[in-house]
């Protein structure tokens, strides 16, 4: 009988806990809010719940393997605490892995979210077969996981790769890190909006007269498509902005692609002509034709399907 | 008895040649002109010249095992072809390591020279003991070799790491690469002449009166142990030029230290201050005091010592 696994994707917001096969398909799924104003063991005991209604789904009467649990911030994997995740306060040295541990039943192993994005799309989606990628997710922020050589990249101080704050030059934008100009000022869906209300109060031309506050990037989509100058302008610059990261990236390591990931990716039509030339004209370590600019498969499955492939291939220390 | 390698560092403008032992000891080197005006075949009789009187300095009449070069350029190791090498005019599609080994009757590998200097560095230098680090060298470019899970990183394209060509961001002085804002044209050697000259040209104070194409960064080490403040500027810059484009790799990558070496490092008593406060404000990835900053402790004999390791550690495709 083929395994499953249960595994969970927390954001700041909503989390997608998933019953998933072998093959990295999420054969169920759960959505449901973060619920951040209660506390930790309240929204532990929420989760335990949905998960174990997930489980009892599992075919055959079988049971799922194991939980893998994919993190907005920073943990201590072979500990199994969260140690901090900037948009859940509270969320502090949470001894998680066995909390859910002994609410389930089963192992728990925790990762952060974007690492086990970044295994989703590399094992099952848009990524197959690429042993040197990058990943990036265009969310509130900009985060991102490392595959290289074949192996999900955690350096020494076992995080993700901080892309979203690589930096874009002097000045520029404040960055909720405190500092200025980094990627995901302009990059992130926050980025993105803020960019945009910002060419609105200075009177750019746009055909949006709604309040400031809901030009969002799915709104600015729309836009786009109608040929809006001011939509377009803002991915431009967010396309301008990921290609030259991604071309610093390219030249540092080498590596043969990148996958997109994300709400904002649902404008990658927009953002990509930017983009590419912004890479093709900055990168020097290969031909441009031979980096591959991918697009996401899996969308929020990815951290679904990486987390099943982590208990899978046992890309962990704990169980 | 103790195996001896031999080992060559070749440069646009000098050679450096060595016998070396196993445990990275340059045992006796020779330096000689590249004399790059005449033909790569002219050019490897004299490298062969000088390596056969090194090799008559094995001890008790041993022979060198094999022989390792590094070059300024792209070279496809597996083939044992220098590909091409910019500062080497008429070096193209050299198959230079089957010539070499037909001149000396030995097995003969290539690699790109700055990865020889950071295997150097890690393995018998600076570096020891970090599996997670970064070689940067300061010379007429700024060069660099990875170091990642304790391996020399090659990336998919076989390629040294091309962290000179990293951007500062929008604009900057055009680089040799013919982009503008490269790392180098501010952090180099030639790039401080560059900034140097500039701001003598424009009138900045300064106690210095010679040509301004003297002046070198070896000559603005001596003016700014004086306490000369246009030279005390051009490190300053090149110091927070440095610590910009590392504090990004630490935060993409999670490596706990760097090296830097090349001529520009006899300075660096003056880019150190800069380097590390532009580092420190920008690292997030862990607390600043997790980071090592390293001068390189083997200066020119360091690629003669990562020669000899890539011979003995069989850390290469060709024989």
């Amino acid at each position: 009988m083929a395994k499953h696994y249960l595994a969970m994707d927390v954001g700041g917001t909503n989390i997608i806990a998933g019953l998933v096969d072998e093959e990295g398909r999420v054969a169920a799924r759960h959505r449901f809010p973060t619920r951040s104003s209660r506390s930790p063991e309240e929204v532990m005991e929420d989760m335990a719940a949905h998960l174990r209604e997930l489980a009892a789904l599992a075919p055959e009467g079988g049971k799922p393997e194991a939980l893998a649990v994919g993190l907005p911030g920073w943990i201590n994997q072979q500990a199994g605490i969260l140690l901090k995740a900037p948009n859940m306060p509270g969320w502090v040295d949470v001894p998680m892995a066995e909390i859910m541990s002994r609410a389930l039943h089963l192992p728990v192993c925790l990762e952060n979210d974007t690492n086990l994005y970044a295994l989703g799309e590399w094992l099952h989606g848009a990524g197959r077969g690429l042993d040197n990628l990058l990943v990036v997710t265009l969310g509130t922020g900009v985060g991102g996981g490392l595959i290289l050589d074949g192996r999900l990249w955690n350096g020494s101080f076992a995080s993700a790769v901080e892309i979203g704050h690589l930096p874009l030059g002097p000045g520029g934008a404040l960055c909720g890190c405190g500092r200025r100009g980094c990627l995901e000022t302009v990059a992130s869906a926050t980025g993105m909006s803020r960019l945009g209300r910002q060419w609105l109060a200075e009177g750019r031309p746009t055909g949006y007269d709604g309040p400031p506050e809901e030009l969002t990037p799915k709104v600015m989509h729309s836009l786009a498509q109608k040929g809006d100058p001011l939509a377009l302008a803002v991915f431009r610059e967010a396309g301008e902005a990921l290609g030259l990261v991604l071309s610093a990236i390219f030249n540092l390591l080498g590596i043969e692609g990148v996958v997109l990931g994300g709400g904002a990716t649902g404008a990658f039509e927009f953002i990509r002509p930017s983009l590419w030339a912004s890479l093709a004209a900055r990168v020097i370590i290969t031909e441009p034709e031979n980096l591959k600019l991918l697009v996401s498969r899996l969308g929020e499955d990815a951290p679904l399907a990486g987390g099943a492939a982590l208990l899978r291939e046992n890309m962990y220390t704990r169980s």
